[in-house]
């Protein structure tokens, strides 16, 4: 018997990892037998999970379906699309496929991580890579960082287009111009689905291209003649090194890479022929001070005010081999990514205060983003057009926007479906619908540990950051039913004249309580605990309008 | 002898409080005998200072020249203003003038915190007030709340002309446009001193007038007839709340206000006159339900995404008593305040989830500023045209732009100081210059605590809140020489099925280190724990790289 269409296999997408709304960039596709998982990305923790590194996704699904993952594609070499890499491979190491810088900065953080026996693989736009029932072609786009690639996923039944993170420059500075025409191709032979990035969908217009910052820069160092010049940018975006290097050597001027990420992946970039210069324009950030100011130009990491980084430590006066003075033009080639702009700001305020002349987004054109524009969005759903769509990338409202562009194009709202992180959704031929979810979600490492703070030691961090610490050591003469001893200590709590007589008087609060417990007759000591838990618990909320995390500790003698 | 001029007394300007760029609106004027005050603000905390409740200024200059200081002037009733008063008149209890509205939220705010005998006086724009030698004159200016004032101070030496808050509003929503004349007659009998708000002036151009929300509403209620609508915005926005509730009585709307301080607000709004509307028009937000979508707007708090606000709580499902759907309109009707950024979008980011339709700054004009764009700042310099500028209220970047700014309109540098918090500038006919710092600076509040939380508490609750926290509790027989026991207690460090063993092995760790050790000989165990300390955080560290607050705790048995 045929088997009735309803019943044929759905290719199934599901969403993993992140946390709340970024670092979504981890999509697995499953068809039959066979899974493709597309990126792998981490973020940072956001404010509610102090001590914790970094943010990677729950691949238990992925896990439990080891035998059919086919391999891992790159669409290009940003963290959230890399970054946890390391630890996934771990547990699940199969082939990874990306272009040479993308796999440049993988290999670079595999090596930190000490993870080994890795299957790296390079492809080249055009390149086509077979994946059990799953074709992928990786075709060239323009991004904030060089290498970066869409994918057009061919399936059983039909094609699946992922652009990655992207953005139209007709004048990239590497002459690689988005391939439109194969796009266009793509289109033409019919999508069946269409995964597209939605960060910028509330800009409307189109993003300016790389080379203006170039051209902004040309402005600022003929403007700025006799000063030494600071430009604070991504690392990894190295056409925009590549711009700073290019105007360094026409002012004649050295450049100096500053911060470890900085140093490494000039290197590497320069290694693999990402990144054109010779030696003899570079000098040591340790020699700069041999450089008159105005034959110098300094790179640095630290364009987020993020706080261990080069830029923040010069500002803080926290960076022996570089300091900050009158002569110096600082330019910030970045945008605050949302939930950074307070670091940012400190920093940009710092700056001003060692006399700097600081020049930011918002002053001038010093920084293009990397994403789309509306009208570069609308010409994508216009070449691809595809019968269903899924706005990634971007927090909810951004995704929410981006559909209704989609519809405002023409595509029913039936065809979308706007996802979150878990969801799976089940595609086939004319229909498009939510499954149940798959478990995923963020998972946290700390340290060395990867998953083992959850949400008890988080509330514990909380408690103890919002209200300090109380702990009370009772010393119990178990066969005389007598306490022997009240100790207190009090960390993060209060600190002054008046905690002494604080501390004492909590002292008297235990012995009080205890005088209504027969210490001989209790079992164990959990009800006593928790009696003295809220009896101080209740002095101190009185005293203090506070309540700090309460320990009492018995220990019998 | 006649005094030379140098020997003059001067005029001394001191910049009390705030933390870091916010919240540095207190500024104390001193000449010979007398002090007077300009605004008493505080801020929020921030993400450094987990647990405080507010940040207030530290006024230990004025405590120490207390019987000098002739009373506080209020600018406006903002909380960046008004919101040390109540702390600072517990200590220093001057009398206060301030407009009517200002007054009413001094006096709410002296209430909930039981301060009393309090002396408030009500001015209005024109009254003259004298201080000892100080002559101040309240001046009517626009601004994001009703009553808000500029002040020309007379002083023995010149005039003082300090803007407050302001902009430029042609058409304001209560009619009294900002009084350009007397600002002008002001300049042209000469002024020392110009004091000037920054906040806007990286912003080119003029701002728009608070009537342009209005139209924008007017839009949004026309386009939304079916729906409920819902406008997060200021409680302390008396015009925009006038704006939104003219137009709900238009649409044949009622008006429910949410959230105890926009309730507060209005009522108290309303008592005194500034907010003018006929009961019939509420409906109490407990009674909503019973009112068809259709017929409903409800104000709100929470446009900053405040993890305790109505509209927070409602995103999150929190509030039993407002549900959202699909059938809801939620305007954000403010900008982010720079550093709230991630929580504004987090709450659109959950109302785009509940199925509500959205409109918020970026997508259209629901908002306009309330400090004067760059040509508002000119206009006033050009008015004022005074001989010494310092630029305030802003981070220290705009302050620094604002004095450019002063600059390319021909005022010489030497002419210019950008204060900081705690300097005192003194300022003399002919000359002014930076003086010795007073000291002030932040003042944290915790609970009933003002000024206990201090950087040992503070440093304490961020390691906490990082790395969690590792009691050892060891109980010592003194006389025998010997451990009798060893516990360990963790919180907010690890909590997963390897924690047992790591606690186990901590224990064994704390053995061995004892054996090294002749308890009996110990005059105190100050070494002893140190050494615990320090091998525990050493194997802790090894096999988590984490490094938790480390209490040991000696009980003599």
């Amino acid at each position: 018997m045929q088997k009735s269409r309803s019943d044929s296999p759905a290719l199934k997408v599901a969403f993993l990892g992140g946390v709340g709304e970024i670092g979504k960039n981890m999509t697995a596709l499953e068809f039959a037998g066979d899974i493709i998982v597309v990126d792998c990305g981490s973020c940072f923790p956001n404010v509610d999970m102090p001590g914790v590194d970094l943010v990677i996704p729950d691949v238990s699904y992925l896990m439990a379906n080891k035998d059919r993952v086919r391999g891992i594609v790159l669409t290009h070499g940003h963290e959230d699309h890399i970054g946890a890499l390391p630890y996934v491979l771990r547990e699940l190491n199969v082939p990874v496929y990306g272009t040479k810088i993308t796999l440049a900065l993988v290999e670079a953080k595999l090596r930190e991580l000490k993870v080994e026996n890795t299957s790296l693989n390079i492809v080249k736009p055009g390149t086509i890579v077979q994946f059990g029932c799953f074709k992928v072609e990786f075709v060239n786009v323009s991004h904030s960082i060089a290498g970066s690639c869409a994918l057009a996923i061919t399936t059983p039944i039909g094609i699946v287009f992922h652009t990655g993170d992207f953005k139209i420059d007709y004048t990239p500075i590497d002459g690689n111009v988005i391939n439109l025409q194969r796009i266009a191709e793509i289109g033409n032979n019919g999508v069946l689905l269409l995964l597209a990035e939605s960060t910028n969908v509330e800009r409307l217009g189109s993003s300016m291209s790389e080379s203006t910052v170039g051209a902004s820069f040309n402005n600022i160092f003929a403007e700025n003649t006799e000063r030494r010049i600071f430009i604070a940018t991504f690392a990894s975006n190295i056409h925009r090194l590549q711009q700073i290097i290019d105007i360094a050597i026409k002012y004649k001027r050295k450049v100096a890479f500053c911060g470890r990420s900085m140093i490494n992946v000039a290197a590497a970039a320069q290694r693999i022929g990402e990144l054109r210069y010779s030696e003899d324009v570079i000098v040591d950030i340790d020699k700069i001070n041999k450089v008159p100011d105005k034959e110098l130009v300094i790179i640095t990491t630290g364009s987020q005010g993020e706080p261990m980084s080069a830029l923040t430590r010069m500002a803080s006066d926290e960076m022996a081999k570089v300091k900050l003075g009158y002569n110096d033009t600082v330019i910030i080639s970045a945008s605050p990514i949302p939930g950074n702009e307070r670091m940012v700001y400190n920093v940009i305020n710092n700056l001003y205060r060692h006399g700097c002349r600081v020049i930011y987004e918002s002053l001038a054109e010093v920084h293009v983003s990397g994403h789309a524009y509306q009208e570069e969005l609308k010409l994508i759903h216009s070449l691809i057009k595809p019968r269903f769509f899924m706005p990634v990338h971007g927090e909810h409202r951004h995704q929410k926007k981006h559909a209704e562009l989609a519809m405002k194009m023409g595509m029913p709202s039936s065809n979308i479906i706007v996802p979150d992180i878990g969801n799976q959704v089940h595609v086939k031929k004319r229909t498009m619908s939510l499954g149940d979810n798959v478990l995923a979600g963020p998972l946290l490492v700390d340290g060395l540990g990867v998953g083992d703070v959850g949400s008890t030691v988080l509330r514990d961090r909380k408690h103890l950051a919002e209200e300090g610490l109380f702990i009370i050591v009772i010393g119990v003469d178990k066969d005389m039913g007598q306490i022997t001893s009240v100790d207190v200590i009090s960390r993060g709590f209060v600190y002054n004249e008046d905690a002494e007589e604080l501390l004492e008087n909590a002292k008297q609060v235990v012995l009080k309580t205890t005088e209504k417990v027969d210490l001989k007759q209790l079992e164990d000591y959990t009800g006593y605990k928790s009696l003295v838990r809220k009896e101080v618990k209740s002095y101190l909320f009185k005293e203090t309008h506070r309540s700090p995390m309460i320990l009492p500790i018995i220990t019998e003698t």
